[in-house]
């Protein structure tokens, strides 16, 4: 399952019938499809290669086409399951993170979103008393990336943390699908955080309750596609024998080698990028202030 | 030869051994590779799929290392190539079109270049006196693009050229390649205008001499490859027999179907599209003031 | 009456008393003041600096407070007060200018709002067939500035009319109001287009049915003001005898020669023009379409 | 001396003739004239109120004329100042902070020049040595606005420092001046930090040795001047008696309290932040690395 996907409900596709360990169980809510992934034990968290967590899956239309309607009713359905993963969060701090280069479309909705977003931690009490308000506190940051700033965004958000004290974090991201018809139809929330190759086993950059020592919530869009994954799909799908298989997975590498730096994404992203990170902000706000 | 390519040298590729009507040179420029492709009559436009006339392929490293050298040999590079392809037009008027979408990061080259020259058809001959200049009138453009202004680029331009009355375009746009080795690290420039999707035969949005009624020379660096593209070539590359083939080409469809409307792009398109618009914007300064 | 402002409302607001030839309506709509000044001949037009025609002002509380229910009302009030003054072009092609720079937030209003709009002019005969719609044709684009262009506005303009051939033009700027309250908390809407500099005699960029041949709708909000309106301003509330008057006027020249070049702006600005451009897109959307 | 500066120069012009415990120094270079001015004493520090250290004072000329030769000599100037402010510092670990709002044109500055610096800090040893390089770990942040995060800078900034141990920092910022033709013409270095609202005794968000621990060079230039400096100074250019002042200031009183949130900018904002950065990130990378 060497693929890239960060998407729970992928890595479940790749098995047929039920797996220990696994709940899975999807509903739709208002035309909108959601699907939640539990994955309840170590034993099945290593199988489909993602954390111990729960993980949703919002089908959205192509987000590409501008209808307000289904913006509408995606926005309500993404604060419904974030609200309900937050429950025990009443009144917390939380500080949001907006992950992502603002430079390269694809990659920016966290920053973007963050733009969006109502932050109220430096509101003072003298103000909330006078407008009778009683917000709880939300400060928001998008760090960067390491090849602009050359620091890790997960030592950024730590030193941040450190001043800023939030009891919950929502952290915001642009996702790798490996299935091109999910770029920018799909949106997953799960409270497990980020985990940036998990599947890979590098662990250090990640960003949940283990490296941060708060809980972390991720919320995220597919965007891109690797190349790699792409070239590999291709080839699967193709019939073969034994030993064309072997000449395949030369081929594969020649012509992956080239391609191991660049992704898949839509024509449209543009368009799909200003209205994720719109959905995200808007969705965040209601469930953190309603 | 359906795959999709807008630079002549891809073209010729396909061809192994001289093709009458075509010359091809070669030749390194101060540690910079510069191809010039002549096509010379209407058989060779036809067989390469390229209109008749001059392209020239300068080959740049990775712009996506920012090296301050290299940018600067690069612009050396183009404006000595620009120069030779506008020897004809000193003192002339004219009109730079930076095509593209500004919004989305690899398709940002051309408005972004636009953004960075020097125009000077507003300054008055009082001014020019004044400062004992003799500047020619440079003006530009960003048109947009279809799916944001509801109008053809075309349009927009033939509209400006009404009243600007350029005797010279030159349209600088982002392009696609098949060859993923191309993305960002190849220049054409030809005075052969742009020819959107010429191979497949849609010259109605084309950009040149017969639709304008003014020379256009067009200046491009090739950010995407098609997802089309790269799946044949990667089949190409596989060992096949007759019946696999036809397997594989239905496995193509499929594959290619979701892939449409998606491109192949580098990783640090950011950084790629920030040095390439420098280049080109400060290369046409040179080209037009010096 | 030497002071700038694009403002019907603030020119009016210079005399005491009734004008002949000048109509001014106040009420009230759902929380938002709406007065509509209707300037009926030359006279009137004359004597406070604004072509005959009808203007919409709709005082909207501060702009960069992020209030989704203000901004609801907002756009509601500005698309009832846009249908009115677009009521004898249903089905009507429009065009909609975004005017000035998109890298000065103060002056991004129209550019911002122009990328959010819905355009419908690319969509084919087939395709409205097919989902059953009946859209009318509906383009945009964003100018640019002379400063980057080296192209009068007016004739970028002029030129994309005679390919797109509109019915009603819609321009949206940023305006210059004479007073520091009304900065991100007006908005304008006039049916005598665009006149730059009208109250000062400088005609030749003017936007309007005159200088296109198309009636032009003009929708903008007061971002800037003047630094020498500001000077004079404060000047003329002083106490002063005639001498002191001469020694000012002095002063005013000296101190004012600096900021010729330099306009007073809000520090929200990000915020307020973000917002601004939201609710603009969002009523023409509506007037347009609904 | 109740007006808003963050100008030594500035506050310096206030007094005629010497100051015990301040040195000025003004020389030409390369056609750029350069002032130190060095603060050495408590007396002195509070008399003109900035803090003890040394002010560098660049005077360009104006930033909205695109120049290459007036730039590459600005950057020549900075570069040299810089490195002798830095000069007790070679291979120390370098943080650049890049303060302000990226989305209001005059705040710009700082995020747009860290997005142009060259970072090293997470350039491994092993890459270090494959090159033959010896770079030293530079890092930047462009930590966003308190508005936008709630969170003010200078907790963001002690976060960081944590994790990333720099052993000095560079904070970029965009500056307030007095006078407006100091605007987009001027740049300052200092070693002694930034002391936000310096002269007004707000020193808790100070960055500076102080506050972080670290030392700090700041390097700013003039974007905006207050709207109640420029009232001020034109009413005490007018002649007047004691009864007037009284009158006088009531009136400004009236004027300036709309102009509290707003800030007098120059028109070609847009050009000079472009050019300021450029300027500012080509002078750190050469003052770091070369």
């Amino acid at each position: 399952m060497n693929f890239r996907s960060d998407l729970a409900l992928e890595r479940r596709e790749m098995f047929a019938g039920e797996i220990a360990g696994i709940e899975s169980l999807r509903h739709d809510n208002d035309g909108i499809s959601v699907t939640h992934v539990k994955i309840k034990d170590n034993d099945a968290a290593e199988k489909i290669g993602k954390p111990i967590g729960n993980y949703v899956t919002i089908e959205i239309k192509d987000l590409s086409l501008p209808d307000d309607e289904i913006c509408d009713r995606a926005v309500n359905a993404v604060s419904a399951e974030l609200k309900k993963l937050i429950k025990g969060f009443s009144d917390a701090s939380v500080l949001v993170v907006g992950l992502g280069n603002r430079d390269i479309t694809p990659d920016s909705i966290g920053p973007k979103a963050v733009g969006k977003l109502t932050v109220t931690r430096h509101i003072s009490k003298a103000t909330n008393n006078e407008f009778n308000l009683s917000l709880r506190p939300v400060s928001a940051i998008a760090p960067g990336v390491l090849g602009i700033t050359g620091i890790e965004t997960s030592e950024i958000v730590k030193g941040v943390i450190e001043f800023v004290k939030p009891q919950l974090i929502i952290a915001i991201d642009a996702l790798a699908a490996r299935n091109l018809s999910r770029l920018g139809t799909t949106l997953q929330i799960s409270d497990t955080g980020i985990t940036p190759g998990s599947g890979v086993g590098n662990h250090r950059r990640a960003l949940n309750e283990e490296t941060l020592g708060v809980p972390v919530i991720a919320i995220g869009v597919p965007m891109v596609a690797d190349v790699l994954t792409l070239a590999m799909d291709i080839i699967q799908k193709l019939p073969k024998n034994e030993q064309e298989e072997n000449e395949q997975r030369l081929a594969l590498n020649i012509i992956t080698k080239r391609g191991e730096n660049m992704v898949v994404t839509p024509n449209d992203v543009d368009i799909i990028s200003q209205q994720a990170s719109d959905i995200i902000a808007d969705a965040i706000n209601i469930a953190l202030y309603e």
